[in-house]
């Protein structure tokens, strides 16, 4: 049930019911490729560039993809540096990496002016706790969690490459801690993006759903970035297969430490389809070897303060959070000495 | 109180009281260093050398060291190749790595012979459990353990560099589980390491004194391979600096297991001498970045197995040991496949 489609930057440019306008802060290889496909499916699409904006002006944005090539040539690419600069879209799609403080919480703020009021502001970020974060800046605009599986790269400036995947899980967030259903802006937005050929699947309970990818992302990200190791590797040698069962138990503990009960099946059957998977490098691993910072706060020192405020401790998760952490220090340090340098 | 000495492989050679014999199994960092210091204070000194036995026949043992550099040219040196050639001695010095299962088992079985019924046998391996595997090799000639606060590495064939420290903690092994006090056989061996010129604490308590000596080895030496990093760097991280308490508070839960209460001010004091020392990469490290076998089942294996066992779980050693294994197999199969090619 689509409400009204509302395109507040142009009000010249006829509109079918179902064209909405969309700003995409963070055009990365998550922002990117889903703002391109929305925007082959006929939306318009704002696109906030951060380094890569010069070389976006000036040749586009290129999205190559088993799902069919995207390219947006630079006389069609409506790129941003400046997020006050961005019309009022429907629909804000935030793809930024989620570090602390959350570089996104500023961009929107400068975005939100009085005249999006109904706009509705959708996280792509992974981890825990960013709508949380997020929601101050929102007020009370609807605010939605998108858990996305995807397998993407940027390969160049403005230029992303998509290997796998793709789907969106989105979940609406509070007011209350509680499951929220399934509200008329997720529907809203699942319908566009299912438009441009994304899988959607609609959440009942935003936090939960949260709680489900972290099964996967907890022991993934942290070990092949602390054991420099593909998924696959770390399923194949006992002793770490039998590490990454112990901490997706741990983060099942901090999900029930919230109500949240996640089945036993569905961790063993994470572990199974890891098996079967391509052996893709997990996003945190690409930050790490990039020497770009890394979502462990998100990820990682998130889910155990909220299972500690919940006077529940995992000390596994405790122990690669602490890992994470120096390496993270160390990788920003190195990267400040050579900007020195 | 020495007892009467002996050299039972030549006597046509004149010795006097507080001369013995010695046999040094693992001539290489450590067992180089303690036994060319022995050799240099008059003892004869009988070194079983595995790959560097060729290099040791031609050039000899050299060993330098603040201490004052020791060379035994290829005239004076005693090196053998198989176990068996070595003549029965007093005193053997167990120093090759403790890997699983304990390389010293097989060497000492072919050594011990019933002519050393005599024989004292002193482990300077690392780790816990090394006692009790070597013990039915050994039966009933006293089996003492020497823990070694050594900085020393090989350089080359037969080629030790002694950088700092040499104290040897020295206790006695069973029977039974509780501490033995100091015995006749420690009394005699550290009269022949003092004159050596090495520093010796007598220990009423063997298992205690490897408990105490865990606390620093667990958390450094695996944070050290873990994260590629000196103990100093990890003490300066916050991060970090938590993770090592917070292993060393496990370890203090695993000697407890066991009956041995280690003091919290040692454990402070621990990482406070840790900050002021140089900067050394711990055994563990070298190995590692040698692509060499770790000493994992030995100083985080069994110290969480015996917890285990009385029933105390360590889930950051698990953590810690599940990551090594990982590493370790990673290492060895790395090294099976540039033998093959």
């Amino acid at each position: 049930m689509p409400t009204e489609p509302a395109c507040h930057d142009d009000p010249v440019i006829s509109k079918s019911e179902s064209v909405r306008s969309y700003a995409v802060v963070g055009a990365g290889a998550v922002g990117g490729f889903y703002g391109a496909r929305l925007a082959a499916a006929g939306h318009r699409v704002h696109f906030l560039f951060r380094g890569d904006f010069a070389d976006a002006k000036r040749r586009g944005l290129t999205v190559e993809s088993p799902l069919g090539d995207v390219r947006l040539g630079p006389e069609k690419l409506l790129a941003y540096l400046d997020p006050r600069d961005l019309p009022p879209c429907d629909v804000v799609l935030v793809a930024t990496k989620a570090l602390v403080p959350n570089p996104a919480g500023e961009l929107l703020a400068a975005m939100l002016g009085p005249e999006t009021e109904h706009t509705t502001v959708v996280t792509l970020q992974n981890g825990l706790g960013i709508e949380e974060e997020l929601a101050p800046v929102v007020g009370n605009r609807p605010l939605l969690g998108g858990l996305c599986f995807l397998c993407s790269n940027k390969v160049g400036p403005a230029h992303v490459r998509h290997l796998d995947y793709g789907g969106i899980s989105l979940g609406q967030h509070g007011p209350g801690a509680g499951a929220q259903g399934v509200t008329p802006a997720m529907e809203q937005v699942a319908e566009d993006l299912r438009g441009a050929g994304i899988t959607i699947s609609l959440e009942d309970d935003l936090v939960a759903a949260r709680w489900r990818k972290l099964v996967w992302n907890v022991p993934f990200n942290s070990l092949s970035v602390l054991l420099d190791a593909l998924p696959q590797e770390l399923l194949g040698t006992p002793a770490t297969e039998a590490l990454v069962a112990a901490i997706m138990a741990e983060v099942q503990a901090g999900a029930a430490s919230e109500g949240r009960l996640l089945d036993e099946a569905s961790l063993q059957s994470s572990i199974e389809r890891t098996r079967r998977m391509a052996p893709y490098r997990t996003s945190m691993k690409l930050d790490f070897d990039h020497g770009r910072p890394m979502e462990v706060e998100a990820i990682v020192g998130n889910p155990m303060r909220t299972a500690a405020a919940h006077g529940v401790d995992l000390p596994i998760v405790a122990t690669l959070y602490r890992q994470l952490c120096f390496l993270d220090a160390r990788n920003r340090s190195d990267r400040a000495t050579s900007r020195l340098g």
